[in-house]
This record gives C-alpha cells, structure tokens and sequence, in this order.
C-alpha cells in the first residue's frame, strides 16, 4: 500500500499520521521536539521515526511537513521558526536526503487550514479563511484547493494585522498586532489591563486567570469578564471583517483550543463582525468552528504531500 | 483574423478595444454610457457598437466585461453598479444573446489588476494587489494569473476595508473605510477637517483644492498640504501593509489619476507601509506605480475573455 506521511512540527510535540493516497487516516503518533543545538536533531528525529513507524507492505510516496515559521514560496528554506530553534533552515533537503521521499514544507496554520479544506469544516468552500487562536494567532488562506503563500510565506498572517496602531508591542516588534489582543496571550493582556485600573464592579477574576476561567466567569455574569471577552472579539471582528472584505472566502473557520469557548465567544464575534463587514452575510452560518482539532496539521500536511506530488507527475 | 474585445463600463464613458488572441491591442474607441433608465440601454449600445467597429475578415471569440460593481463568481450577475443604474443587472446574459459570442463579466478594479498582470506594471509577478486611487478607492488581487474574486464578489475592495473604526461615514453606511481617507474624496475630507480647525501656520490651500494642488502646495513647502499627504499616505499604507501581511503578493501597484503625484505621494506610502509591514520588504521596488492608466480597465476584460474561454474549450 502506498502511503503519505503528514508531519505537524510544535515547539513540544511532533504529531505524524499516514494516509492512503484517497486520503485515509491509517495512523498516527507523535515523538517530542528536540530542540537543543538548534533543533539540528529534528529533522532526523522524524526521519527515523517514520520508518520505524511504517507498516509491512507499505511504500512511503512522500511528505508533507507543517513548520511554526514561513517558508517562502521559491526558495522553500524554512525562515523564523524560532520555536523549535531555526532561524534558518532546509528542513525539506534534510528529510529528503534521509528518507529518499519528496518532501513539501509549508506553515504550520497554512496547513491547518488546508487539512480543515480537505477533510474538516472548510469541505465544499472554494476558499476559506482559518484563524487558529493558541497562545498566539496563526492563519491561513485556501483558494481553490491551494495555499496562498507568498514570497515571503507570510499568507494568511493574520495574527500579525494592524488593528490598533500604536497599541501593544508585540514579539514581532511592532504595535497593535492581533496576536497582541486575542489568543492566550491576547486575553492575559487584556485581563491585566482592566485588573490594573480602578474599577467599580466586584470581579471573581484573578491575576493568572486562564481564558477557560474567564469564559467561565463571563458565563456567570461577571461584568469584567463580560468585558474582556467583548473587547477581545471586537479586535478580532475587525481583523476577520477587513479580511474578509479584501479576500471574500466562502467560509471563516475559527480553531485552536479557545475557540471551545463556544457561544459565548463565537456570539460577540458575530456581533462586531457584522458592524464591520462590507456586505450582507449571515454570521451564524459563515464563521464557523474548526473541525479536526489539533489534527489538522497533519491532514493538511498529507494533502501538501498527495497534491504536490501530484502536480509533479 | 480572431479577436476578443475587453469593455470596461464606467459611469460617463464605456471604452472597448479589440485584442488579437496573441494579446495584442488592434484598436480601441468608447462610446457614452446611457445611465437614463436604469442603464438599460448600456448592453445594446455595446452590442451595436462592437459590430459597427470590427473590421471586415475578423472573428469575434468572446468579450469580457468590467463593470462598477460586484459580480458574485456563481450568478455572474452584476450587483450594486449603482453609478450606472444597475442594482441586480445579468448583463452577461443580455450581450451575450445580442452578440452570440461567450460573454465574461468582473468588477472594473479587479480587470484593471488582471491587465497590469497580463501587460503593464505587474509581468511576471506570481500575484499582486493592485490599488486604484479615484474618486474612491478601488483595488484587486490576482494570484498566479486569477482573480480573487469570492461568493459575493468583493474580492479586492480595498477601499472598504476599516482603517479607523469609528471614523468618518462611508456612502457604504459604515464608518472609517480607506476610500473616505485617500482617493480625491479622502483628500478632500482631509483637506476640510484641516482648514475647519483653528492652526498656526499659514496656507495657501483653499476649500475647493484639488489633490494635483494640494500636492503643488506640499512640493513648494506648504506646512498643510504637506500635512495632508501624510495623513492621507498614513492610512494607506496601513491597509497596505496589513493587506501584504495577508495574501503576501510579490508587488503592489498603485494606479489611478492620483498616482500621477509621484514621489510626492509614494514617498511617504513607502515610510508608512515600513513602520506597519511584517518583513523587511523594499518598499522601493514592491509599491510601485500601474502602467496601463485607463486602459487597464479593457486589457483586463480582454484577457478575462481569453482565459475564461480557453478554459470552456
């Protein structure tokens, strides 16, 4: 049986899965990220694990691989996945030597929201828009069944929009990113804010709340929690309406671990969203959660690897 | 001889030329646009016009169309060309019963793109955004050769994209778009909110100035003109550079009658896009000025109607 192999590379974990050619889930597992020497290990890590993980009768067809970082359309050489500690790095030549497969690189959220096309709540949209909300905001734009990358391998960035000039200093060493404002980060900033400033209302929250806790809180009619999931979403709206605009997907899907939070985040999502939206859409029905959770990655890795080889032949 | 013929409808003016199949422009002309009645007239006068034009011997293969307004990808009915009299209008179906020939129909911006693609400033570029600065703000994407043009058509509308939430009324019922802060409606808004408030400096800008004055003003020093383009240069160049950091296109292309201005204008583009752009890109080769001027508009259509055709064989 002929096999592609997805590959999900996070600053912890590695996740991989083989897929048949009609894009069957057969396995999965995944090994720890070695990150030490600047992660000069990793990419031999997988080698090996791949083939040890491989099955009796099995032919490896090639590979797809998601990186926290961009990879440029041309040169394919992995940029800023200082995570996992490259700064620059061709994780596709290192595989390729080591497995004899072709190997095809992207980013990580690229990826995500390719596997949500395929096989997830992106099915049957000619384009999507996924937002994944973890510790930071990644993103990642499908149109007609292919990645917008770039030549940079900035598609899709969509936690590094603008939406308040001058606001908060981000990673990246601009101001008022989005990542700044939702996501973990986003939302612990936010908590600090408003606990720092004189207020009238009681509140249950805590210095080191969770976004969980805040939900939590909100859900319990706690007014600064109410607040901060308010402000938090109108951020977003915004970056989602602009993009939208600009991009008009079929669908926007929202994932990553906050976007369990449910209604009471998707709601004031909608809410701000349709104050900033250039057209008529109805909310409800075109933002939507993401599907495959943190398997997404490797889904969309394989189809990387099945349509990449594909056009090859 | 076989020729395709673009049509870019515009509210005082339709301009048509015919294209060999090799892309080469044969000749062009324009006619008046007949808004009286809804614009009903507009499909026929294009019609009669195309026929009286064409040269003995030649073939027509198809036409494609651009139009003020948005064009859904599955109905390809046009819908909001107000300024032509249209609000829900299938002007396909009717040029092409007129005609007999395939008719392909977009939105004007986003033609004009797809010719700076095909002949003008954009060659060779795998994808790139175009903005056109008019009386509004127009733009459109093209990514390895297409359009992205989405479910409700607005692919590209950058002029809508909300640069200042809470900002000045947009003619869309929404407040803050980039179109009410450059294009010669921006700079005339700009321009008023600066003489209505009280300064120290003297001026000798007017109520009435135009953006080709108030660009004069600026070259010989004035302290509020100068004011002005930056201001105006600002929001810009941040929706610029948050639209990059999204689809990541290999250039940017500014067209329209402002563009004209030159280094006046794209110099302080360039600083702004620097301060909000993710990576380092050089701004001096990335946002450059279109080519085509105002035969974008029916280059673009020309190579629609080629392409789409092509596509049907």
């Amino acid at each position: 049986m002929n096999v592609v192999v997805g590959v999900d590379i996070g600053a912890s974990t590695i996740k991989l899965g083989a897929f048949s050619t009609f894009g069957q889930l057969q396995y999965k597992w995944s090994i720890k990220t070695n990150v030490a020497n600047n992660g000069e290990a990793i990419a031999s890590d997988i080698a090996t694990s791949i083939k040890s993980e491989m099955r009796p009768g099995e032919k490896l067809l090639s590979i797809g691989v998601g990186v926290p970082g961009f990879v440029p359309v041309k040169s394919g050489v992995v940029h800023g996945a200082v995570n996992v500690g490259w700064k620059e790095y061709n994780v596709k030549q290192r595989i390729e030597r080591l497995t004899n497969a072709s190997v095809f690189v992207n980013n990580d959220a690229n990826l995500a929201a390719l596997g949500e096309y395929w096989q997830g709540a992106g099915q049957q949209s000619e384009s999507l828009l996924l937002v994944t909300l973890g510790t930071g905001v990644g993103g990642g734009i499908i149109h007609r069944g292919e990645i917008i990358n770039g030549p940079n391998g900035t598609g899709g960035e969509i936690g590094h929009v603008t939406i308040k000039p001058g606001g908060r200093l981000c990673t990246c060493n601009r101001r008022g990113c989005l990542e700044e404002y939702i996501g973990t980060k986003g939302f612990a900033n936010t908590l600090h804010d408003k606990l720092s400033k004189p207020r009238n209302v009681s509140t249950e929250l805590e210095w080191n709340d969770s976004v969980k806790s805040i939900v939590k809180a909100a859900e319990s009619g706690d007014s600064l929690a109410l607040e901060i999931i308010d402000e938090c979403s109108y951020y977003l709206a915004l970056a989602l309406a602009n993009a939208v605009t600009l991009i008009n997907p079929n669908k926007v899907l929202i994932g990553g671990g906050i976007s369990a939070a449910g209604d009471s985040l998707f709601q004031p999502i909608r809410k701000h969203f349709s104050r900033f939206s250039l057209l008529e859409t109805d909310p409800e029905a075109f933002i939507v959660p993401a599907k495959l959770g943190n398997e997404a990655g490797i889904y969309g890795a394989a189809k990387l690897a099945l349509q990449s080889s594909q056009r090859r032949d």
